[in-house]
């Protein structure tokens, strides 16, 4: 690694004058600015970047932790982080918190000892008790919210109306004309598998069909196994069920697989609407109708929230919170009825 | 952000007393530095990571570059490598990209100037110049490459034979009774490209298959819409083909929906072979029969021998190169025929 006194060595000038024209002071010659920049550049001096950054007060990097990286919607959210922060010149050190409260709790202390510049988050499952994030906050470290979100943090959000979205999704079942609908939820805490559960019991009151809390079953780990798991108890249980609203694809793809090994016929005996929109859904038969969230859009207005926070900042300006809301829309394929 | 000049002022004492005693300097009494560690834990004082990383020269931060975030096999990967650098206590800097040669040499700069301690990287497709990466070689930064390498670069790799995957492939084309197979392969650069299509043809050449290169077609991006597109060319240009070997499952995916879409019948008619086992070709109708490839423990292990190199370096031990290939096999499902 080249240092500033190796290239004061070669030049046969002192450290001070290296450093000044590399700075581009005044009090240094033309000359010999232009002649330091070129040593520099022919050696491959590569300024310390920790000396740097004490010296400007900024890392250039931000912080993402996750649940999940292996996750069709949560890669895409990532994806569109990373296409802006790109742009502006922030390296992204990304976490995944595996659904752990602890870890979670574990990473925002390791980004705020790192001194990042900022830190975006969707929290985990596990995740009832917000410390760490308006610790964030008091730190005043810019902190952006999305998708799994808590209400009571005061900060910036980016999320999708999760109950008319569920809403929708119900509502297009009992226009095609599902009597008996059941719902596969998310788990017990996170805001969007709480507020996707209101929507679906919303859109059945509405329409004047009974609330069954017997009908909603309450998932775990929202993976492709209890997605076939759940298949199989409601055959056990709900003979006369008709559609299914299922709180994400992984899941509704393995109920899917589950009723096409028992040769229960999709739609035509119980029809499916997952949520997400993964790739998967539109390349499975049936393929799978379901709600589009936009993942790589929230991913690029997350951090255009939070580069704007990071330079209100640094001018001093006050910080005010948004909510952004991102539309989503139904996207009807083969596991639910073409007719009304 | 409480500071030391804080705690010392609430306690009465020196700036200097304040640092050594949490640095616990013996010259400290012991009750001092007691005092000082809970005043600092009461305070929720967080040593400037910076000023901590100019001290020990370690950022505990390593770069990691892939062509792909929202791909099934390289986020198994980070996976895998994100697991293992929190057990060692490690922040990972996960960069795209994009499969640009370009950005790809902006982003070992970029990591370089921030002094990761190590860097992981699997080549872009459009690399062919090696000189950004003999560069952090040359900068004694550890760096191992994965999946997508530059053979004739010095450092440990972990990689699957893809050659010998590919004619494992083929040969089970041949073994169920194929005689004309066709292949899709990837870009001309990426060797592991180069080295499937190789196993490919080796396979033919073994069992005096005559090898026809009208039967290859070459990709550019490997996605979902190239599959179509050339399962439809191949469906103009050679109505007798019976098999198929494809170097990725998402082009593989892609076609199988245009044989679907044009009622060729899957495998009565044409059987495919995919590549690296994505979770949704176990879950597409039919599913595909694929070669296994090992992301998550590619991750781990890449992470391993980067970590041991990170640590040799400290020791001012000779760091010695290692090749890792991984063991994949042939996962048989209903896209080839069962009977030999």
């Amino acid at each position: 690694m080249v240092t500033l006194k190796q290239i004061a060595e070669v030049l046969g000038i002192s450290i001070t004058t290296v450093s000044k024209a590399l700075k581009e002071y005044p009090d240094v010659s033309k000359k010999t600015r232009k002649l330091v920049r070129e040593t520099a550049a022919m050696l491959n001096y590569k300024p310390n970047s920790f000396a740097v950054n004490l010296r400007t007060k900024e890392s250039k990097t931000i912080g993402l932790i996750i649940p999940e990286i292996m996750h069709h919607f949560f890669s895409s959210v990532v994806k569109g982080i990373i296409s802006q922060a790109e742009k502006k010149g922030y390296l992204v050190i990304t976490l995944q918190s595996s659904e752990s409260y602890d870890l979670e709790k574990k990473q925002i202390d390791l980004l705020l000892s790192k001194r990042v510049d900022g830190i975006l988050i969707s929290l985990a499952n596990g995740t009832a008790d917000y410390k760490h994030l308006t610790q964030v906050i008091e730190n005043e470290t810019p902190l952006v919210m999305f998708d799994k979100i808590a209400k009571t943090v005061k900060c910036s959000k980016v999320i999708i109306d999760d109950r008319k979205a569920a809403y929708k999704a119900t509502q297009h079942l009992i226009n095609i004309g599902c009597k008996r609908i059941a719902h596969f939820r998310g788990p017990l805490l996170p805001q969007n598998s709480i507020d996707r559960f209101l929507g679906y019991k919303q859109a059945l009151i509405d329409n004047h069909i009974p609330y069954d809390s017997t009908l909603v079953y309450l998932l775990n780990d929202m993976s492709f196994e209890e997605g076939k798991f759940f298949a199989k108890e409601l055959l056990k249980d709900h003979k006369d069920v008709d559609g299914i609203f299922i709180n994400t694809d992984l899941v509704a793809i393995g109920a899917i697989t589950e009723f096409k090994k028992q040769k229960i016929k999709v739609p035509k005996q119980i029809n499916i609407i997952g949520f997400s929109n993964w790739f998967m859904a539109s390349v499975i038969s049936p393929s799978l109708t379901t709600i589009n969230q936009p993942g790589f859009e929230m991913g690029k207005k997350a951090f255009k929230l939070l580069y704007k926070e990071i330079k209100d900042k640094k001018r001093k300006k006050i910080i005010s919170y948004k909510d952004v809301i991102l539309e989503t829309d139904l996207v009807i394929r083969e596991s639910t009825k073409k007719n009304y």
